[in-house]
């Protein structure tokens, strides 16, 4: 956490800019000439303290720097002017966000550039996604070896995950799913979804029931997305540890098989069970996949290097340190002997954001020594708060973001009130100088979701110049984010606990790996 | 490991004893003149060189001190001159063993004392087992609590375990177990064994298969020892981590439920699979249970108090650093919801060697604060090497003990060579001043194995006297040995796989737990 001081001048950078809002929407509504004045006088004042408390001018689009955090976090942490990112925090001084191109430098991967767009656009015959297109994924490790090994009609799979830490999920939460569901339908593969209850529990003041059970109800936000239920499977890391034996009473040799195979057929437990029969009958090694492969990733992982990487002390618990194993094993394809049987060379291409990339430097340094593929990844940019870029957002500050619980309501309440505004402070102003359209949150938002390019180039165009004031601009996020939640909203309400329950079973999926 | 000085004075102290040991077995087998002097000479030879190395005279009864260890260990590291005694090495200086009244204060344990013994007795209504009444089980934690339970006729259960390591046990392996049968049969008690596999591929050179296939092996021996296979539930690591769902498909409601009951009976796998009806329905936290408490464990110990308790670095891998939580869990009876239900409340007794204390002095520590009770622990001695009790047995060393594959011959061979005499160089001093049981190996081994009380202290004066020579020592030593091993390779023998499979499926004991 930044200590206190900046805090609290952010927090006044803050109400400036919304003072400046209320004086912009006060002038924009007619209202009566007192209250504009008294709404201004107010500002002016804030200004002031403003610029007593940070000995510098209030500018619009460089808030107070927030000190990198000084303690148990990696090597970066010293340099207070660099952007920090790791999997709990990521933080900029710049209101336009994380620098991406420098962090692709540091953190050694590759930009998704012009080509590799093209190269996915030749390979899938679709249109790359708008996400691709305006570089909210933007970097990604071995993504031409997926695309050869697809070329070659070779398989490969998804990964992607989440950490359910509450029920409450905001639309920033969407971004990898959205995204991933768009590979699936464009690459026709397989498709793991990992939910860390478990960390949730080791991290937060949870229980594990409580952490388990927003897993489910999270599972409900992500089958909302569009997932083929033929296609996907998404577990409970507290449930799947304990579950991943399908095809494991084999290890009990020919007699355990045959009493599989032979009864007709054997219902292990649910719909999709009587896939299981091992027939062709499956090697031993199948049997506890997951954990097999968690205890053989973490014989190859020290204290010293999860230190390193993610910032661990010695007064941390010793289910943080030896977590970043079980988040590594999904990324080998012998985790999942329902869907991949015994192969473990299957690739694994794995869509996150970028602040998940520390555990899959991690596994990717592993794998080879364990005698795996490297997961290939590709990194989103982060979505930011409605108070702007320079935080990532976060699901306990109801006000940070737009929910998918909201109502039509809410959401224009809280993008009219709290998305930051790259206006400026009187109509006059704006429609002189124009707006920012690389520090407006609520523009940001539109590059998420409002698909259209060319209405999205004009809104840039005409807010830049002043043409489009930020009432307008605001209006035109409130209406994409509207529908969008509300048909999301729809859509997560036909998710029963059935199609829940089918999805979150280990079993076979329509793909057939030998 | 000690550092090499030392070693070499020990080779010399063992060099002295066997070349003794030729003299005296010369002189009885009626040898030549010239070969009796030709051997005395050499014993006179290595007995200068030893004045010469250690600065003092042989001793029988004293051989050279083993430094402790002096590194990478807990803090009883630096007294060099007490015993070392951690899971993983164990040492002393002093050729009667470990002084246990000192390991007791030191680890906070209780000495099990006559009166513990009469109200075992008292309890059960049998004879206290000769582990008892000869002070091979010396120490306990809570063993009174046990007994006030089952006096109130409230449910316990037992848990043990092995570190499978390599296929080759050796009759100091089965000192726990032999124990534990009895506590089994006389207490009539459930019974959990953890084969710790995914340990030994942590700490050892192996593969997974290998220690999983070394778990199977081992059980096997475990099962001759005679369990009984209605109350008694082996597992390894590697499985049960992925098998502990057993009743874990109701978390998805009543539909998973009816499911699993409506079919005829569900068949999950195996004989006994027709138990897992959960009939009365079980409630959802059964799911997992094994996972789910190592996850608890893992939250509520740090890497300081695991560095602390067994002394690991910051060089030691993630796995070998969470480890401790796994040999944790089964001190819990939630971990076997096939067994327990839900029940946490039923206390554990942990039989085993002293050495595994740590683990359960962390999980005593850990237990009230998830709101589980602490396991009671009943300790015994270490079974002495052949070449003396200064060391723990090595399964990696053939001619450190006596193994469970052993012919009778090989028995005869190893306890005639390599058996530790308390006897003297020659019979003339032996006859005069007597042989010395306190460091004898061959008279440890009997009070582990001749159940005979008058036999054996009858043996104790002989020998003591004098009266009694080495080779009759050795000789009652080898005819007790000899049938018992057979016997255990005839009931190993009867060991099908289907048996161990059956005693390796997670279902339900004979035992009614609601």
């Amino acid at each position: 956490m930044p200590n206190s001081e900046p805090a609290s001048l952010l927090e006044l950078f803050n109400s400036i800019a919304t003072q400046g809002e209320l004086v912009r929407s006060l002038k924009a509504g007619n209202a009566s000439k007192d209250e504009i004045d008294s709404a201004v006088k107010m500002l002016v004042s804030l200004k002031m303290s403003y610029k007593a408390a940070a000995g510098e001018d209030y500018k619009a689009d460089c808030p107070p720097g927030n000190p990198a955090p000084t303690s148990n976090h990696g090597p970066d942490a010293t340099e207070a002017e660099e952007d920090f990112v790791d999997p709990w925090t990521v933080q900029t001084s710049s209101a336009k966000g994380i620098d991406y191109d420098k962090l692709i430098v540091r953190f050694g991967s590759s930009k998704i550039d012009k080509e590799l767009i093209n190269r996915i656009e030749r390979a899938t015959g679709q249109r790359p996604h708008h996400f691709l297109r305006r570089g909210i994924f933007f970097s990604h490790r071995d993504m031409n070896q997926v695309l050869d090994a697809y070329e070659n009609k070779k398989p490969f799979y998804l990964y992607t995950g989440r950490g359910p830490s509450s029920e409450a999920m905001h639309v920033g939460h969407l971004i990898p799913f959205i995204f991933t569901k768009w590979l699936q339908d464009v690459f026709n593969v397989p498709l793991v979804i990992q939910m860390t209850d478990d960390e949730k529990y080791l991290w937060k003041d949870l229980t594990l029931d409580q952490a388990y059970s927003y897993a489910v109800e999270n599972a409900k936000d992500i089958i909302a997305c569009g997932f083929d239920i033929n296609k996907t499977f998404i577990f409970s890391d507290l449930d799947y540890m304990g579950q991943s034996l399908t095809h494991g009473f084999c290890h009990v040799g020919q007699a355990g098989l045959e009493l599989l195979t032979s009864s007709d057929p054997p219902r292990l437990s649910l719909p999709k069970c009587c896939d299981y029969r091992c027939e062709p009958p499956c090697p031993a090694v199948m049997s506890s996949g997951f954990y097999k492969n968690v205890v053989k990733i973490q014989k190859h992982v020290t204290f010293n290097q999860v230190k390193g990487i993610f910032g661990f002390t010695d007064s941390d618990c010793i289910g943080k340190i030896s977590f970043p194993a079980i988040q590594a094993a999904p990324s080998f394809s012998n985790s999942f002997p329902q869907i991949f049987r015994d192969r473990t060379d299957i690739q694994c291409l794995i869509p996150c954001a970028i602040d998940q990339d520390p555990y899959f430097r991690m596994t990717r340094d592993v794998a080879p020594r364990i005698g795996y593929p490297k997961p290939a990844l590709l990194h989103s940019t982060f979505f930011p708060a409605l108070q702007g870029a320079q935080t990532k957002m976060s699901a306990s500050d109801p006000n940070s973001s737009i929910f998918l619980t909201d109502t039509a309501k809410q959401i224009k309440t809280k993008v009219n009130k709290h998305a930051f505004s790259g206006g400026r402070d009187t109509i006059e102003e704006h429609r002189q100088f124009g707006g920012n359209c690389d520090v407006d949150v609520s523009f940001m938002y539109l590059t998420f979701f409002l698909e259209d390019d060319d209405k999205l180039e004009q809104i840039r165009k005409d807010y830049t110049s002043g043409a489009m004031l930020t009432g307008e601009l605001k209006k035109a996020l409130i209406e994409v984010l509207q529908p969008l939640i509300a048909e999301h909203q729809a859509r997560r309400k036909e998710v029963t606990d059935e199609i829940v329950k089918e999805f979150m079973t280990p079993r076979k999926l329509s793909f057939d790996f030998q």
